[in-house]
């Protein structure tokens, strides 16, 4: 049975100081160390193997990738990386602290940048601090400005279409190690998830999401491994 | 210009126990993740970026290449895991102490299966709890019951001219952070070390080597990064 395991990053140091983040490269804590590891634990003892992993080029989905793979002696797996799973882009928003950014643009503007699903927030200035468009990484990649949640999905899922469904489709149990926009992606698509509920639906860092597909890669059951730490998940359709 | 960097894994438990380790899946002690991190150090001081990096399917590898990766900020680039990086195959030697070796079986036998190039230690007995031939991560390959260093070399050559050195011709800088005598037989091909010679050449642990090469893959430099800790290197043909 075609196996996904979804597992969000753990805690960066911007998501400690509450800063917009998106493209930037910013590293896990050590919490988000912890977090990675105790995620592949539960994968162990559950006996949830990977056969395969996918992750972004963003250092703290890749290193939770790979602090989850350790600790479940799975390092050994193909591990592919690509830019079409990164973070959403929060476009000049990038950098800010959220509280700084409520008093500059107003509580109602970033609860809608932030809330909406088809909203961008303002594009990034170019030549900022946070520009990226030069980095060897995106040599070739379309690098965007900003994005909203819907901009996000529309180049998650030709990704998801091309590299991941196939693995799943072979029978794979296949890991995606990304981040809270890029896994809502997927999961919107998989579950059908309407436009106005998908920011609603929070998948906590650190903890594998388990979806058992059908062979036309529908959900059959869905669960956390840490149930502790488990969020509520969109209904299966019968 | 096509650069390779030869990074040896950094200290293993059974290395510390001095114990014949070869396709077991012994982990770094902490001394050797340290060296893998000062390993990735040293290639970004001096400006020397892996664009790829291929490993083997052994732990000690695949988190020596993480390490060092994750220390120079590049640990986005792609990274390919294959068995035939992996470290020679000790046969019946495999998990014995190196002293006790040479009580049962004679300093003499002992020292020609160390440093002969074709002479393989006894095979594996089948049934020994370190016959990996059930292991899922060799699935598909062949898993020899023992290896001369000879024999090593005959499955990582093809590798290096099939994966590694298109790689290199695109005019990349390639990383492979791999074993002992998988290194060895690299180091041999390039510059064409005699059969009774390369014993000799000894990799020290995560000290990246750096290996400037011409159009046809031939070197043209070579050194150390970590020159106080640096080891006598073959010459290089005129």
């Amino acid at each position: 049975m075609p196996t996904l395991i979804l597992l969000r990053h753990g805690q960066s140091q911007w998501n400690l100081e509450n800063r917009f983040t998106g493209w930037v490269d910013v590293d896990l804590t050590t919490e988000g160390e912890a977090q990675a590891r105790r995620g592949g634990e539960l994968m162990a003892e559950q006996g949830l193997l990977p056969d395969e992993a996918f992750t972004s080029v963003q250092t703290r989905a890749i290193r939770t990738c790979n602090l989850a793979l350790d600790a479940a002696r799975r390092s050994w797996i193909p591990v592919t990386k690509d830019w079409r799973l990164n973070e959403r882009h929060y476009g000049g928003l990038t950098g800010l602290d959220k509280t700084e950014t409520a008093r500059l643009h107003g509580e109602e503007q970033v609860k809608v940048w932030r809330r909406s699903y088809d909203t961008p927030p303002p594009p990034l200035e170019a030549g900022s601090e946070h520009d990226l468009s030069g980095d060897p990484r995106y040599a070739g990649a379309t690098v965007p400005a900003t994005e909203s949640l819907k901009l996000t999905l529309e180049r998650v899922l030709p990704y998801w279409t091309s590299a991941i469904a196939p693995r799943l489709k072979a029978d794979k149990t296949v890991l995606v190690a990304a981040h809270g926009n890029s896994l809502r992606a997927i999961v919107k698509h998989l579950f059908q998830v309407a436009d106005d509920r998908i920011v609603g639906v929070e998948i906590p860092t650190g903890n594998p999401l388990v979806i058992e597909l059908n062979a036309d890669l529908q959900p059959v059951s869905a669960r956390y491994l840490d149930e502790g730490r488990a969020q509520a998940l969109p209904e299966i359709a019968a």
